[in-house]
C-alpha cells in the first residue's frame, strides 16, 4: 500500500500580541512521519523515540486525527503510523500540534490530496482537543499553512496566511514543566478596555510590520500588556532573558505558546546566534537545563520528504 | 503676509473593529481654511458658516492648534484663519479634528513645512484635548496623513499608514445629538478576555485584508463585539441601517467614530449608492432628518488648493 513520510514543523503560537490569534512555523525542530494506508479500518501507532506516547489511537494526538478523517470517508481503510518525535512534548513550541498537522498532511497526500488546507485544520483540531481539552489552531494553522498565520476565527474557521520578510528566530527551551492547562488557568478572565485598546493597537502593528516588511515596527509591536505579565511569573528566567536577548540585538519576542519556551526573532543569523549566547548564559547562570534553537521561519508548513 | 487655503477632509474614526486605533479620511464633506501668517503673535478666527463656534483662540479647535505651535517658534509670528466648516459638529465624521489637522497642515506650509507629519499630529491633537477632553489621534492621523491609518501608540506616537484598495465610502448623518463624552462614558472599563481576543483577530484581519486588497476578508473583519453592542443603542435606526445596507451588498460598517453617523465601505459606486437609498429609506421611515454622502477613501489627507 501507499506510504509517505513527512517531517512536521514545530510552531510558535501567540507572538507575543497575538494571543490566540498568530503562530508561526519553524524550519527546526520538526517531527518525522510516516504513514501508510492500509485496508483494515483500524490505527497501529509505532513510537520512534523515547518519550513512551500513547499508541493507544484514542489517546493519541495523531491517531485521533486519523480516526476522525477515517470517519469522515465511511471508515473505508485504516492508517498505520510511526512517529519520532523531536520537538519535546511540553516544551511550548506546538509538538502536539506537530503530529496532528502531519498526520492530516500525510493522510491527505495518500488519499490524493482530497482535502483542503482548512479542512485539513479542522481534522488537525481534533488533536489539539485532546492535547490540551480546546480546539484552538494558533499552532496547527502555521503547521499546515507555513509561514506566519492568522486565525481571525475558530467559528467559523478562517485562516489568513501573512506575507512577512526574512526572519531568524532563537527559541530557548529550559527544561521545567508548564502545563497548558495552568497556564491558561492562570490568566484573568475579564480585561481592561485601556490594555485590550493597547494589545490590538500592537496585534495591527505586527501584521502590518510583517506585510510591509518593516523590521523596526515589528520590533515595536512585540509588545504583550495581557498575557506575558501574568504567565512569565511561570517561567523563571524570563524578565533576564527578555531584556538581555534585546540588548543583544533581538527584534522582540516572548513566550512561545504557553511556555516554557521562549522565542526571539532577529534580522539575520549572526544576531540571532548571539541571542542563543546570550539566552545559553542566562540559564547557566540560573543552573536550569535547556536546549537552544537557532533556525527561520518555514514558509511551508509539514513537507513530504519520502514517498513510495 | 502669505496665505493659503486648505480643504481638510472628513474622517471615520475606529473603523468598527479598530476602536481608538484606526481610521480613514473621506473625500466628501470638507472644511475649507483660510490661514495667513501675521507679525503679531496673536490668533485672529472668522467664521464663514452658520455653527457659531467660538473666535476666542484658547476656545477654538484651530486656535488652540495655532497657539501651540506659535509657542513652540517662540512666538515669533501669529496668524489669522477663516474657517468654513462643511462638516457639521457632533456628526461623528471628526468635525474637530478637521479644523486641527487643517490648521497643522495649512501653518506647516507658511512655515516652509518645517515639522514632519508625526509632529503636526502632536500639534493637532491639542485640538481634539479641547474639543472631546481626550489627546486621540484616530481622526487627526488620517486627516493629516490620508488614506487608512493605524495609531499602534499615543505614548509615544506611533502612525503607519495601511495601504487600502479602492473602497467607496457611504455615511448617514442621522440629526440627533451623541455627545463624545456621553459615547465614551457608556463604555465598560472591563471587557472579556475571550471578546478582547475575537476583536484583536479582527483588527488583524481588517489590516490583512486592506493590505491584501481582500474585499471579502475586510468585510468578514468588520466586525465590533465590544464597542459596537454598547454604543449602538444610542443611535436610533442603527440595527435596521447596518442589516439593510449588507444586504444592498456593503462589505460592512459600523459607526463612524463615536457617532451617531452611521458608515458602510462598498467595493463599487453601484453598490454605494444603493446603500445610500438604503440609508435614507431607513431614517425617513423613522422620520429622523438625515444626511447621506457617497464618497470614497481620500488618499492624501489636507491639500492645499489655493496659495499666495
Amino acid at each position: 500500500m501507499k506510504r509517505v513520510i513527512v517531517k512536521c514543523p514545530g510552531t510558535v503560537a501567540n507572538l507575543v500580541c497575538g494571543f490566540d490569534v498568530l503562530g508561526l512555523a519553524l524550519q527546526e525542530p520538526a517531527d518525522i512521519l510516516e504513514l501508510q494506508l492500509i485496508d483494515e479500518p483500524v490505527v497501529r501507532i509505532t513510537n520512534r523515540d523515547a518519550y513512551n506516547l500513547p499508541t493507544e489511537p484514542e489517546k493519541n494526538v495523531a491517531g485521533v486525527v486519523l480516526l476522525s478523517i477515517m470517519q469522515h470517508c465511511n471508515n473505508a481503510f485504516g492508517f498505520e503510523v510511526a512517529i519520532e518525535k523531536r520537538i519535546k512534548p511540553g516544551s511550548g513550541i506546538g509538538s502536539s500540534a506537530a503530529s496532528a498537522a502531519g498526520a492530516a498532511v500525510a493522510a491527505n497526500y495518500l488519499l490524493n490530496n482530497q482535502f483542503t488546507k482548512e479542512e485539513l485544520v479542522q481534522f488537525a483540531m481534533n488533536g489539539e482537543k485532546l492535547a490540551s481539552g480546546v480546539k484552538h489552531a494558533d499552532n496547527i494553522a502555521p503547521g499546515i499553512y507555513g509561514g506566519v498565520t492568522l486565525i481571525r476565527s475558530i467559528y467559523p474557521l478562517d485562516i489568513i496566511s501573512i506575507d512577512a520578510p526574512s526572519l531568524f528566530v532563537t527559541v530557548v527551551h529550559p527544561q521545567i514543566e508548564v502545563r497548558t492547562s495552568d497556564a491558561r488557568q492562570i490568566l484573568k478572565q475579564q480585561v481592561q478596555l485601556k490594555d485590550a485598546i493597547r494589545q490590538w493597537g500592537n496585534v495591527a502593528g505586527l501584521v502590518a510590520g510583517f506585510m510591509k516588511g518593516d523590521y523596526e515596527l515589528i520590533g515595536r509591536s512585540l509588545e504583550d500588556v495581557i498575557i506575558e505579565p501574568v504567565r512569565s511569573i511561570l517561567i523563571p528566567g524570563f524578565d533576564a532573558v527578555k531584556k538581555d536577548c534585546i540588548d543583544a540585538g533581538a527584534l522582540g519576542g516572548g513566550i512561545s505558546g504557553s511556555g516554557p519556551s521562549i522565542f526571539m526573532l532577529s534580522k539575520d543569523a549572526v544576531t540571532a546566534n548571539k541571542v542563543a549566547a546570550v539566552m545559553q548564559n542566562v540559564y547557566q547562570q540560573i543552573g536550569i537545563d535547556h536546549h537552544v534553537y537557532v533556525t527561520a521561519i518555514n514558509k511551508s508548513g509539514v513537507t513530504v520528504v519520502e514517498e513510495g
